[in-house]
């Protein structure tokens, strides 16, 4: 027996539909990348995304299940173009502009781009580029007539302002299926090839709803929201979905991410809640220090994600400023919140020192995330906050397989996707990651959290960095070796960190031998490389006992 | 091309897993038809509802479309009855004990009901209505061994807890569609019989979802949440799904719904939301009136629909007691919930005086409700806050059709829901009900709304109760008679009446006639029966102008 309720797909466009319809004055607000700060209204937006839905189809050939890049900032633009582009059934492919040229090569060929938006910024990126990109159809330039490059060598530049003058406002959506896709963003693997993840309408509105819940982002028709996490990676965190939904403000910041251009914005446009990196609330509390006299009066939330956010940066916001910095956790693969480290009533009970350490972990699942930690033979681990095991997550907008079929190893036959991260779970429900997967060391069977052993040590008098790597082992298959970087002048040995260490971790966590490196290698991204490490170090033997 | 994310249908008993997996602990406290406080927590409502589901599968004969009545208050067992029949692909087919023995007989045996599941209270309804339902197989009495009436003769008695007992708790969900069929409820209809309205899971999880948004009911594990409106009635405005969904204690107050009962439970439990129609806040008021020492230091807010509510008792709530009063606007055609006066940015920044009138309005459509106002040609009107129309909504959480296909003229050929209610909408989307489609008042082609003019006759000076009805004019096709019952010994004429509405409404709206009358009829629900009236004053002649 069947419900007898509407038939109401979820379709991404329905937001900006809603948006028009209750919030049509609420403004989005963008540093243009053109210089000036651009106004405008969801009313507006809806009219612009369906004029360029109409001409999108008529003019460039896009219909259902084409692929559609850009490479742009947060702006009005980038928002009109995700919602007319998605609401033909054609998918926005977004291209991170920090990727390599290889990458992006790669990529646009292996999804089959057919045109690329771009802004003014990397106009010259695919001047060099599109001969390596022979499918790409042209290039729409994301500006008007006066700032168009006069003589760009782009294939088939056309002006996006002129282009939208041809559309018509008033086009009707075309109706398809809500599991229909409308994005694609790839996962910058650390191995192989980068993978395609593709985000359906559906997955996208109810990842969007569980997103505004009270105890995610908790959105209100009251925020001005300032998604500074980008729209080119990992779906804006939602931002660009679940703003409109509940009619919240948009503040853009366009492509100016510095300090003094985000703290310009969050006053002068009043916003409430932000989200982005800590390295962009990094640059903030700088700018902040270095004026004191500066405050943030309407400021109340930071969403914090991408990677831990260091204590120190959560306590000068909420104890100078009254912003409380909310830890979230997610991937790409999961469109991408997994958690929210917002406290329940059970932790909210608990006194200051109770709750801090929770605070700093990465959070608890809503609805519709579920998660569970296993060990190697994938049997279920208890939620101590002690045991760690290999992290697992399910859900209506967590990826089942890769584009074009890619990396179908990650999902399990229960449908969990392997995240690649070891984390605990505590009896509160919030999860704690300790180490990625293919770093964390497999002592005897039992693992050492190799990121744990790097906190610890970073801790002793000398030290400027730590690494910590497992290598084989004879009897314990693997056991840690620790990679120090002295500071400046420290004279720092083996015997001072091993002293250190010793009660501040269980005792068979402790390294079995200490070397000392002038440097330790990056990635791009700035994280320790510990492929690279394990390659130097792979003919390290271990000290004779 | 379909997206590449997790087949993950919505069902409502994957909402109960969540809590009792991430809220295991989380508490559901009832007062109990027998008498005691009852405490247990979501994992252990989940256990006893996959018992129930596994024992009723194997002893009750129920699968999918089995169609299960409940008559019972707002407990624990109420909830796991829902869970397990739900979960099990079945319908659970609320039955409201305010209805009159011949509208329960209508709906049990319109419905089909296989079996009965009722609370001590309703056993003896039940013992003389039972040779009336001939297909019932039998009657589940909610409660243990030592509470079972000894000497019951309905049929097939079943003790709740001892069919329990035999249960598994780890009973593993079946699977099924999405869009089955979970929940039954008829509407209570003015005029005909009584209709069907048929949840199904997907409706119960995005309604869930919508109306645990900050801008509706902002549900969060902190709070604590005390349903007062009766499971039993139009889904309990949601709760017993968008509770367990967000992890928020619930408390239950069984058959007890008094304002010192209310009390009791609102403090000892520290409940910080609490939901019911205004009767259930007036006795509340009461009793706090009369206690002027008692205090309510844990609740939030109250949300109140059904009608709507009285200024003073907003007044009431707030200024004394710093509780915020949140209109909302539902019907059981939408899982209820339709609306919420909850402020946007625009009215938060109002002064008091222009945000006062707008919080008395029934509030504005969320993400997934929409609403429009037509005139009788179904051409939509302008939100100008004084048109006023019919009022049409849509949305996945909306009724389609009813059940067994009666009454489809309610629905539109493009999918719109006629509410039968006349409303106006503002400029900043909130909708207001004037009246009832069948009780306006149409003069001239122009609209009058019954409910302002009796709203403004109640302020005059004598006045006890009033009542507006349109009625047959050669001229103008209807015009409004105002029927009025005088306080005891007041001598307020028809004079005295036309001179005090002089000047607070349009003049084309005054009444042609006021009528004095000893009693106004009313409905069962205590609403004024207009069409009694009408029926009353069919020969009704106005006075020569």
């Amino acid at each position: 027996m069947l419900g007898l309720m509407q038939d109401f797909p979820l379709l991404v466009h329905r937001v900006l539909d809603h948006a028009a319809r209750w919030h049509g004055e609420t403004e989005i607000v963008s540093r243009s990348v053109e210089g000036p700060i651009h106004r405008t209204t969801y009313s507006e937006i809806n009219g612009r995304a369906r004029a360029l839905a109409s001409v999108a189809a008529r003019r460039l050939g896009v219909g259902q299940g084409t692929i559609v890049a850009t490479m742009a900032w947060n702006t009005w633009r980038h928002l009109e173009i995700w919602y007319g582009i998605m609401g033909l059934g054609a998918v926005v492919h977004t291209l991170n502009p920090r990727l390599f040229a290889d990458q992006l090569d790669y990529i646009i060929n292996h999804a089959g781009d057919q045109w690329i938006f771009v802004d003014l910024s990397f106009v010259g990126l695919f001047e060099k580029l599109q001969d390596r990109l022979p499918r790409v159809k042209g290039f729409v330039v994301m500006t008007d007539a006066a700032h168009m490059p006069a003589a760009t060598t782009l294939r088939n530049p056309v002006c996006y302002e002129e282009l939208l003058a041809q559309g018509d406002a008033g086009f009707a959506w075309p109706q398809f299926d809500e599991n229909t896709a409308c994005g694609l963003c790839y996962t910058s693997g650390t191995t192989g090839n980068p993978k395609g993840v593709v985000y359906s309408h559906r997955s996208n509105v109810l990842h969007a709803l569980m997103v505004s819940l009270p105890d995610v982002k908790a959105i209100s028709s009251r925020d001005a929201v300032m998604p500074v996490v980008p729209m080119f990676h990992a779906n804006a965190w939602s931002l660009a979905f679940s703003c409109p939904m509940n009619g919240a403000k948009m503040v853009m910041p366009g492509p100016k991410l510095d300090g003094a251009s985000v703290y310009e914005l969050l006053t002068s446009e009043r916003v409430t809640l932000s989200s982005a990196v800590p390295t962009v609330w990094m640059m903030l509390l700088q700018h902040l220090e270095t004026n004191p006299d500066l405050h943030l009066p309407d400021l109340k939330r930071l969403f914090i994600g991408g990677s831990a956010c260091p204590e120190v940066i959560i306590k000068f916001f909420g104890e100078r400023y009254g912003v409380d910095v909310i830890h979230g956790w997610g991937m790409t693969e999961m469109s991408p919140i997994g958690s929210a480290a917002t406290p329940t009533a059970a932790t909210a009970a608990l006194a200051e020192d109770g709750w801090w350490p929770i605070k700093l972990k990465q959070g608890r699942a809503p609805f519709m995330v579920d998660m569970k930690i296993t060990d190697d033979a994938g049997q279920s681990l208890p939620h101590d906050g002690k045991t760690f095991g290999c992290l697992k997550v399910k859900g209506p907008a967590v990826a089942r397989s890769y584009f074009r079929d890619e990396g179908t190893q990650a999902f399990d036959a229960d449908g969990w996707f392997d995240t690649g991260d070891v984390a605990t779970i505590d009896p509160y429900g919030f999860m704690h990651i300790t180490d990625r997967s293919k770093d964390v060391i497999k002592s005897g069977g039992e693992w050492i959290s190799s990121i744990e052993l790097e906190n610890i040590a970073i801790g002793c008098a000398g030290v400027l960095e730590a690494a910590a790597i497992g290598l084989p082992h004879p009897k314990w298959d693997e056991r840690p070796l620790l990679v120090i970087v002295r500071k400046a002048g420290a004279q720092t040995c083996k015997a001072d960190i091993m002293a250190y260490m010793q009660g501040r971790i269980a005792k068979w966590w402790l390294p079995d031998d200490v070397v000392f490196v002038d440097e330790i290698p990056h990635t791009a991204t700035g994280k320790i490389s510990k492929l690279a490490l394990r390659e130097r170090f792979r003919d390290y033997r271990w000290p004779c006992a």
